[in-house]
């Protein structure tokens, strides 16, 4: 199917993507992971929680990890613009036949909860918690330098239909890959906040998370965290990178979590506030879109993913991704 | 007076700062420093007009080098979001008693001509012709890497009434410096498309042009350029920096073309996008505001600018900012 | 064996790795390779050759590109003291059995030709035309913007011997590969100027040339080439990398050209000039040895190397290295 | 006077500048300055003393902070070959007329205390205390990630004088500015170690230390230096930079400490290790010899340094250098 043309009259106004809640089965290895390895900033800690931000972020928390007794991912959540579109928001996810529900979340506002068709639970906002800026405190930095959550990669069983439900919502997408033999999308990067993703959807099992990304300013923040985590016990949770993607033209580099959560360390994206902006097309069979430079990915990296709690997986009707090998 | 609260439903939408006319009286000069020693990327070119682009734009044109006998700026353009806005935006100036005019311009669909209070001249559009993408053609970067204009700095003698007016038009305060003595806003950076200013205006005799800016990769980009000019002829060009300001945590660079106009090279700025971001307030008394480091700036960085065609200049009632001396 | 201790009072005084004669097939080629890409710059020019520096040198070469029949490596170049020096590397060579001639080279003083017991072809000369400096013309630097040559780097079939023997000549051991199994030295670094290594010996059929290598200012420079050549033509000429070496500690990667001439480009290494520096010991079993992050390097990059012109190959009667699959 | 030429034999070996005894006023805080902020980590403390050593480096330390009543400079340190050179070097100095002495020191072998001319208090030794390799142990980096101590920069009233006694030491000039007008060295930069200096002399009062340097891995991590130390309190210790040197060609920052020792941050100089190597001559009227890129140094900068224990200052007969104000 066709990209859809960009939406530029949604229904309720999405923001950016705010914040995603990981359960995690070992709170004290993930804090030494997130906090004491990336450098990810402590806004709230108790017995069974611990919310995070990045160093440039004055919401409270774009991280939640939640003790559990099994890795899986509890909610997306999205920020909107104002009050009425909560409101528009939830009559939209209605009229879809979807179930929607006013909920309590500390640090937070009204906010409702929802899921898309393919499962995936929703939260959205208007307003949480603000904190003061600590963007110039520079003696906070440490890790890879975290500056902001930049975007959530999934698996969805049918990426069209996961790209026309978000357009609709008003993501407009930036790079897509085309299966030429099926005439099907095989990926797609969609933005609101005028990066090259808040949200992407790749062919695959699902719905699952394929991982959440971090901005950091520069290539070199990626290779002192490469430095660190093989030299502090963290050498078997570097999964791939670091190298250049095609799409996007991210420098990135992707680790994993003890649960498997996978986190993208991210930056070199480019601006895509142009409503007119033309998604750039990529040939399933380029592996240049995928790594720029050349060297492939790991299994690992196009079969593993988290489990959205609540959510039924269902297989992809397409044939499985051609895995470049060295 | 206050900052005003953001404008959450301004009149029509603009998306983001666009593209600046600079008259320059030695186009082949002028070629000499925009293109060969910044690196931006020529559109187009005759006899008496350069169009450049930066590397990551697909807008055909951030900046036009206009053939003239004096260097000044002929106008400031901005990208509106669709069709109707053109016809709000109309509207709305004229409601203010500005003047309006449908232009022709080449390389562009409508133009809205008109100037803000102050004399400033701005042109508003929709369409402006789409060049193919070429940031991932990494033979053509060089200079300084310019990655897309970021924003446009003037000295306003009235900087309450220029906030007032463009906060109106939807711009939202991100960082500003208090004069506490009179109670008057000296200076404030405002935004559209989501990092920390696509327009900002300091007290001074005006409306002049203080800067133009260019986002860049990495301040090794900016040591880069500085290391190429001093050694290519282009000493004297350099202003000031590099440094980090305070305001906005720019990593900055400041140099002048031989007509006077002054370019920023910038990175490190952070996102804004968030409507309920709290503006970041500065007192004029900190000198940490302008250079976090605490370096000097130059007398010339704080007096001289560029004209704009057909406005005339005002003295701002303001005293003189102080001037931090070595 | 054990690595034998350094020898402070070598035989003549050799200060540093000079230069390499690479014979290629096609000078074109290898011109777009080295200059254009790479950004070496030309010293000389003609039919048959082309002569190379890197920015920072002076010395009149430090790369032969010269035109042959097939892709092999003529001779490695030395650098010696001073006058009396040439003399007694004479004396020492023909001690050895080894054989010695002066030959007549362009741009060079008296030149000292012989071979390693291994037969490596090797020169030696004390003068070579000296150039102006350039390293302060920042208008030449492009590609990877190379400094200068850093170290050779070859495949020994007995790398003990070869140890003894550049040990016995002033070359002292930095960081080595020991085979328990064995207790032979599997790979082995040595430096006479000041850095990790002039010249380094891994177990392999040889002698052979596994790659020259080029330091450059900052890993920044290597993610530039590695963009320049994935979208100029030489994507299949990237090899290995970007990744860090434990050995050495430094930040590499390894390309390829048209004649399978492996080139390293590295920074990032440290001081040795200490003649007591304690030679870090490496297992052959520890992956984090040839790469500290755990990405696996591909098998040619074990296998293949460049003949040595008039030097049979032995096998090594070691087993095989172990190769690290993904 | 002419440059001498190198001197190829000198009369005992000296390998490198080895460390260098700071007397402090207040240990706290020149411990939150050196160890907190700048980085070097802490080999031996106690009541009076702090030995320091930089990231790289294997002898106990480069650096002792000594408690004091006033601020001034212990002693220089050198590194020498081998046992030999140390009874060379005290043979020489007495031919010289120059006092002599063999004390003792913690962590260090047998230490010959002198004088040069000028009356800097010098000390030499062959060992030191050895400790294990720290460069790949990444969690310990912070501050500006120094790797090891680059040179001592010290006001010579006669830099002829100090230029011909340091280069029948074996130091060899590099770079040094030439005073056309009385035909005097302004100032010469000397090494023993490869790079670009381990001592320098500038005309001026003295003798006395202008600075001591560390090197660092890249530009960035001076950057990361300003933003800590321009937000947690050490603003008034950054003096000068960051900028670009002509001569060496260094990137640099200069900060001072509570008792006025000037540490220079230096990264990117060139390799030196040619004994032909060509000094590169400036000339006093250039000011990009100081600084490439043209920002002025402050007066501080020109006139302040650190007294040496036991050494009487004397004025230079030369006229001041001319400084270059904004």
């Amino acid at each position: 199917m066709p990209i859809p043309p960009a939406n530029l009259y949604p229904p309720f106004n999405i923001v950016r993507l705010s914040h995603v809640e990981l359960n995690v089965t070992d709170l004290a290895w993930s804090r030494g992971f997130y906090v004491d390895t990336l450098g990810l900033q402590v806004s709230h800690e108790d017995a069974t929680h611990i919310y995070l931000r990045a160093l440039e972020e004055r919401g409270h928390h774009c991280v939640i990890l939640k003790k559990a007794d099994a890795g899986s991912v509890g909610v997306l959540g999205f920020k909107l613009w104002d009050a009425p579109d909560l409101d528009r928001a939830e009559h939209w996810f209605k009229s879809k036949g979807l179930p929607v529900a006013w909920i309590e979340r500390p640090f937070m506002g009204r906010v409702l909860r929802t899921r898309d068709p393919m499962g995936i639970p929703l939260e959205f906002y208007v307003q949480m918690d603000r904190l003061p800026p600590i963007h110039q405190q520079y003696k906070l930095y440490h890790g890879v330098k975290p500056l902001r959550i930049d975007h959530f990669n999934m698996f969805s069983p049918n990426v069209d239909a996961s790209v026309a439900f978000y357009g609709e919502m008003g993501f407009r997408v930036t790079e897509y890959t085309a299966d030429e033999e099926t005439g099907r999308t095989w990926a797609a990067w969609m933005h609101r906040k005028g990066g090259v993703h808040d949200v992407a959807f790749t062919n695959g099992t699902g719905p699952r998370l394929h991982h959440l990304a971090f901005w950091v300013p520069t290539p070199l923040n990626i290779i002192d965290l490469l430095d660190l985590m093989s030299t502090t016990g963290y050498l078997a949770n570097i999964e791939r990178g670091p190298g250049r993607h095609g799409i996007s033209n991210a420098f990135f580099l992707y680790i994993r979590d003890k649960d498997g959560h996978r986190t993208e360390i991210y930056c070199s994206d480019y601006q895509t506030v142009d409503p007119d902006l033309e998604p750039i097309r990529w040939d399933l069979k380029d592996p240049q879109r995928q790594t720029l430079w050349g060297a492939a990915a790991p299994r690992s990296w196009f079969e593993l993913g988290s489990r959205f709690d609540g959510a039924d997986l269902v297989e992809s009707d397409l044939k499985a991704q051609p895995i470049i090998a060295p």
